[in-house]
């Protein structure tokens, strides 16, 4: 077996860790930052706090950032930097503002769109800016991994889009900023951390040390996530899964995403359904037929207490019950008239690292297990 | 919780590895290499190989270097070094030699000798060379910490020296490499990668990467460290091992080690015992007394498939038996009378790290336990 592996980020965890911004910034030089940071933030004073906690480190805030943030979005941060001659960025928010910050700081010292770059193949020259992370749901792993998701409703797709400049330099992980997060967004990133560990783990590309750290986050999740759904305010299980969080993208940032998150993309694009429970739609279905290529996934579900992969296949569905995810093609407004085209469009790259080949047919076949 | 994680090493593994030496050198610019080298391979004819695989980019070989490399190995080195204007070196060997060019590269751009800074608190100015770890044992994980552990005869020390600069920027893993080591030093070895997994998890600075990384590399030397024991040309077990080693080395990069390691330094230098087998001589001991602190210990065991922490230990001294390692004091050649000096030696710095606080007294009761 061959692998390599580097992981460039350097994290630091704990709750309340925030409150060390300045000596963080000051131990690695930083100085006349750009604030990237949820809109939600605005509205409950934590962007403010964060300025505050700076000691004038940061000179400037950005909030223009959607849910799957958009070329737009990311000109207009990279604007805001070339303006400003902004030094380095803190991006503060979920997934969706990670991803705006990575990709606004390959672009800021061009005056390229970044559009120029999404499915094109054009190489980000390497002169970016440095980002601290600071992640506020316990979800993408976009603070460990070089994957910026970005969509360009222009040319109608949503791409996950790589490079080195996009890992962090450094990722603060605070529980106690994911305290905030409702019921619905919890479950729903909560998701998103065990696509990824299960995903990072059977992928074809898998290897040793994603493995060993994939098993680690996916039974947090577990034991964690209805807890954290149930009461937003247990600390104690809101650690737990940023600590799946952080890990899981440590798990799935080499051997990448697999089935799930192939079928996530259309779901997302044309059923409007958030990144995790798109990706937990199909993350039963893709475990029970996963199982069926070798023994690694059983070992992956006795490690977690479960006689098979089936037995953790039936938890993650009870699972989506327990926290009102989407079921049924019914649940997800899918009609029988849809799923030919869907299978196609669920034949994404990331369908390639899927351990058992799959075809628009045998993702229509999965998909029609759902009719009822 | 709070903790950090960084890892600045690019670890590439696999079976013949070595022979894409030069493509890794030209991906990272490298040129006028020194080989750092031990001196079996000079017999074996494997240092000529990769001379020959350098095509070129390495200009000489340093085989000066002797189990437990001291200041006067380092010295010479760096010497070497200075000479012949060497822009990177390459370590090939077990940890000795690893260990000795870690040290080389960072005193050469000054005339200091390594002596200076063992124990003295001085601190290494920034600017070393660049280092292509490519260990030929599995035990130390030496090719990714950013320890040298170093032997001062002329003060009477072996001790470990911490600095980033000794993080090497490649790891090169290649199991083949390994199928020299004889049955003795594959056991010896093979028990420190053991007590490195264990002990980075037990230790007081444990967290959840290393934990996880830790039981990885555990469960593949308990699988397969005697089959590569018995049968050294055993590629499978060997690739396990390979595996175990530099994983094990990432488990206890941050949190250290403890107590068997801290007994260890004076059963080598005093008894001549070497490290591995100088670590086993008191892991299964620790494994007992460990396990008294909390549940982890059993968590741990029971994801390796044992009952409990103590039927772990029972299995490493039946390992220990298998493969003919120093059990009693007898074996070891420790007198009764020679237990309390000893007991002081062992309060070595790792021995804080140890989750039950240990002291002479409790050490020594410890040893008794091996008179028999
Ligand atoms: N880069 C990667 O590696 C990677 C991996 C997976 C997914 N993604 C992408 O990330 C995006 C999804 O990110 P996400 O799931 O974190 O959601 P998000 O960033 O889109 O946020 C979802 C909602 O949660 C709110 N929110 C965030 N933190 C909050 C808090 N602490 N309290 C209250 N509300 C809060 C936001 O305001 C927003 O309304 C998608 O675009 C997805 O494709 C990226
Ligand atoms: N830097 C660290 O993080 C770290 C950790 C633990 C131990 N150490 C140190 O490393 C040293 C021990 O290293 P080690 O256990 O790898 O042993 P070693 O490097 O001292 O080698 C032991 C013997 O094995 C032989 N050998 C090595 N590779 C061989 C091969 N492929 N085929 C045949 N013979 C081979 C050597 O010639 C030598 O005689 C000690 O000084 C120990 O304190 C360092
Ligand atoms: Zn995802
Ligand atoms: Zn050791």
């Amino acid at each position: 077996m061959e692998w390599r592996y580097s992981q460039p980020v350097t994290i630091i965890f704990g709750s309340n860790k925030l409150n060390s911004l300045h000596e963080i910034l000051n131990e690695y030089g930083l100085k006349n930052g750009l604030l990237v940071c949820d809109p939600f933030f605005e509205k409950n004073g934590l962007s403010q706090r964060v300025v505050e906690l700076s000691k004038g480190l940061i000179k400037d805030v950005f909030f223009d950032i959607t849910p799957n943030p958009t070329v737009e979005n990311v000109d207009s941060c990279a604007d805001i930097i070339r303006k400003n001659n902004i030094e380095f960025l803190i991006a503060l928010g979920g997934g969706s503002s990670l991803d705006c910050a990575k990709a606004s700081a390959s672009i800021c010292k061009t005056n390229d769109s970044i559009r120029e770059y999404i499915g094109t193949g054009k190489v980000f020259n390497n002169d970016s800016l440095p980002i601290i992370a600071i992640p506020t749901t316990s979800g993408t792993g976009s603070e460990v991994t070089c994957v910026s998701v970005l969509t360009d409703h222009k040319n109608n797709i949503k791409a996950p889009v790589v490079h080195k400049n996009f890992y962090p330099k450094i990722a603060i992980i605070d529980p106690v900023l994911t305290i905030t997060v409702p019921p619905y967004i919890t479950a729903s990133t909560g998701f998103d951390v065990l696509a990824h560990a299960l995903e990072g783990f059977w992928s074809k590309n898998h290897q040793p040390i994603c493995d060993a750290l994939a098993i680690h986050a996916a039974k947090l999740v577990f034991e964690n996530l209805y807890d954290a759904y149930v009461d937003g305010s247990n600390l104690a299980a809101r650690e737990k899964l940023s600590e799946a969080s952080v890990i899981a993208g440590l798990a799935f940032s080499i051997p990448k995403t697999a089935g799930s998150h192939a079928c996530s993309y259309p779901l997302t694009s044309i059923y409007k359904i958030p990144h995790g429970e798109a990706c937990a739609f199909t993350l039963d279905l893709f475990t029970r037929i996963n199982t069926k290529v070798d023994d690694r996934l059983s070992y992956f579900a006795n490690q977690l207490g479960y006689d098979s992969a089936y037995e953790m296949a039936d938890r993650i569905l009870e699972l989506k019950k327990m926290m009102n995810m989407k079921i049924t093609l019914k649940d997800a407004g899918i009609k029988l008239d849809d799923l030919e085209e869907l299978s196609k469009l669920c034949m994404h790259p990331n369908m390639l690292n899927n351990p058992i080949e799959m075809n628009p047919s045998s993702i229509k076949n999965m998909f029609l297990s759902l009719n009822y």
